[in-house]
């Protein structure tokens, strides 16, 4: 499993035995100021910039066993572990503080089935470091916090930011974490974005990266899903140009179309006709009802706007929807060309791809696997025959875990 | 090419001769006012019913040349011919009055490559007529339409209707013409819905149909589109319950969004990769820009909503969308079977559907044949290979051309 396989497709059918997997237990995120101001790409600077963070296992003694996981576009720090839930909230005017914001994300980590000791990110031989991305609404300082030239939000004063200036700032919370070298870094999706970013701009720091369910470059529907889903927010007179905070009111109803969209581009035809199919959500027919929900899809799309309003800002959701959809390693560093962007690599590389995922094709790994081969760079790509589109890196665990596993093996 | 090929993709590769195409020339739209109520599948009665329509050919002494083509979600009246371009009205509010609307169906007939002298719906041979569907706001009453328990226009208190009351419909519509038989019923999309829906409802009034890009029940996932652009409408704040006629504000914004979804459905990833790519919209880089668009796919989309919200009324978008989701023969019809809903019908079959037509997917034109079949149905199933997604029917006249008009050879 750990030959380069190149950009073929490789099923897995490993019967090695592993260890049992176990949690890395109760966990609480963790705040830090960075010390510097951070220069965006944009060409504006930063300051102050806090970073929520958690960390999973022991750093070693030489600093050398750390892996840095970077979640997409909906997620958090909390990879792993399980958070306390703390008191809700009552009240809602659309801004959410940050450490409020932050203790919220409760329960079990968004990977944890992935991050743990035994686990394909294994805690018992190393640290694992997961922020909350510039840009957030979950800890780390973002269109949410508050602006030091006003005193109050940013809002759409919030400078536009891009995948470098994420990694940039995951770069800065590492130098305070006396942390020099990564094992590795990974992510799915956008997070993925986030490791080859790394990958290209420190290449002298990373040893491996494993980016899943991502790519270079979005594909071109993809940039105009996004493009939507941005429209259904700032269509909504409740986003007030940006500036909703402290008004009482904030777009939920464009951000619960923008969730609804995007939710299915994350989902495959297959996906959502094994779930759902054509079934009805009251008795056994029609009620010709306009707008209350006739189908089950329509009300579980319902439900997945409502609760995630809840949890997210409109405008995070904006900010890093613009910078997944610049994310373009070619045109960023290779004037056009893949080939070149990825010259200056170092490290070996593990792309997994999901058949079904058809927001982040397998032909966009594919392309990468290609450039960084025509390059000579150890690169391994499995495409996993699985039927839930763009979520399959959420939920094909048990799956990816061996590959991984394989790939980050002494 | 007429002979039954069951439900095999075939490949046309023609080299008969055929006629030059001409145009049917100036063609007005007219109105009809049915004589008796529409009594439709929810149990409320509409009246009065106005149809607008057009005719294309001459309707033969016998009155047995006559097709009837029916439109999609966003069409009207006007497939054929050149309709002088009126006046645009200065001042928009909302609310459009059925002939002003009418009116605006203006230029190029929608299907005019497939519907006149020597094209595929053969204006030499057959008598044509295409009509407005039922909710429609393009001259057919809809809910735009003055309510005449109120004096004002229905707004949301028009009844939720469906494919077989479009149907009705067009039924009272032809009975009003002199016209008890029809050679074909061809259309694409939610058109092709209601050609199934004649020949299952009038199976000794249908001699043939001709669903394009079409389906016997909307995939799940296709239910799901429509759901979410019908949320992007109604949460639109100008939507206002349905009630925005003469309030001076309409969903425009909730129109754009669902317009651009919509769109993006009928569009196929690699469609949406050859025409836009990731071009920039400015110069040679990114802008830094939150809101306006940084890729022309941004740009376009933008025109799309814009120019669509101003010819299209948001409740007929809401209604008809619902129709088209309800729509299920094997519901309806079969008790849940396929089979058993289509058993009753005569008419000939030719199902056309193109390979990268994702919302309404080659399977569900083979799914119809296999049922047809197996009830000893004379189906025709032609799966055209071509990239432009769903907007093939509307794009790809000159491949669908041979097959129509060999199945409609005399």
């Amino acid at each position: 499993m750990t030959q380069e396989r190149g950009f073929e497709a490789v099923k897995t059918s490993t019967a090695r035995v592993r260890p049992a997997a176990g949690s890395v237990g109760t966990v609480a995120t963790q705040f830090l100021d960075l010390p510097e101001p951070i220069r965006l790409d944009c060409g504006q600077v930063l300051h102050p910039v806090r970073v929520a963070y958690e960390t999973y296992g022991t750093l070693a003694p030489a600093r050398d066993n750390v892996i840095l996981v970077c979640h997409a576009l909906s997620g958090d720090a909390h990879a792993a572990g399980f958070s306390p839930s703390p008191a809700e909230s009552s009240t809602r005017d659309g801004f959410r503080a940050e450490e409020r914001d932050a203790a919220a994300g409760r329960g079990l980590g968004w990977w944890d089935g992935m991050i743990g000791p035994g686990k394909a990110f294994d805690t018992n031989r190393f640290f694992v470091v997961s922020s909350n991305l510039l840009g957030g609404c979950r800890g780390t300082t973002g269109p949410s916090s508050i602006n030091p030239a006003t005193g109050r939000p940013y809002g759409s004063d919030f400078p536009v930011i891009t995948v470098s200036d994420m990694v940039r700032v995951e770069r800065a919370l590492l130098d305070q974490l006396g942390i020099e070298r990564l094992a590795a870094v990974a992510g799915g999706s956008l997070g993925g974005m986030q490791a080859l970013e790394w990958a290209v701009t420190y290449p002298d720091q990373v040893d491996a990266i494993v980016p899943i369910a991502s790519t270079h470059a979005l594909q071109p529907q993809g940039v105009a899903w996004n493009a939507i889903a941005r429209n259904a927010i700032t269509a909504d007179p409740d986003w007030q140009g940006g500036h909703y905070h402290g008004t009482g009111r904030a777009p939920n109803a464009g951000m619960g179309v923008a969730r609804m969209l995007g939710h299915m581009t994350y989902l495959s035809a297959v996906s959502v006709g094994t779930k759902f199919g054509r079934r009805l959500q009251f008795a056994e027919d029609i009620r010709y009802l306009l707008t209350e929900p006739e189908f089950e899809v329509e009300n579980y799309l319902r439900h997945q706007a409502e609760s995630f309003v809840k949890r997210f800002d409109a405008n995070t959701y904006l900010y890093t929807s613009r910078a997944l959809s610049y994310f373009d390693l070619a045109r960023q560093y290779g004037a056009g060309r893949l080939a070149d962007a990825v010259r200056g690599m170092s490290a070996r590389t593990l792309l997994i791809a999901f058949s079904s995922d058809w927001l982040y094709p397998p032909s966009g790994s594919e392309e990468l696997a290609a450039a960084l081969r025509a390059n000579g760079k150890h690169v391994e790509l499995h495409v996993i025959d699985a039927p839930y589109g763009h979520d399959c890196f959420l939920l094909e665990e048990a799956r990816q875990t061996p590959m991984i596993q394989d790939f980050l093996a002494p």
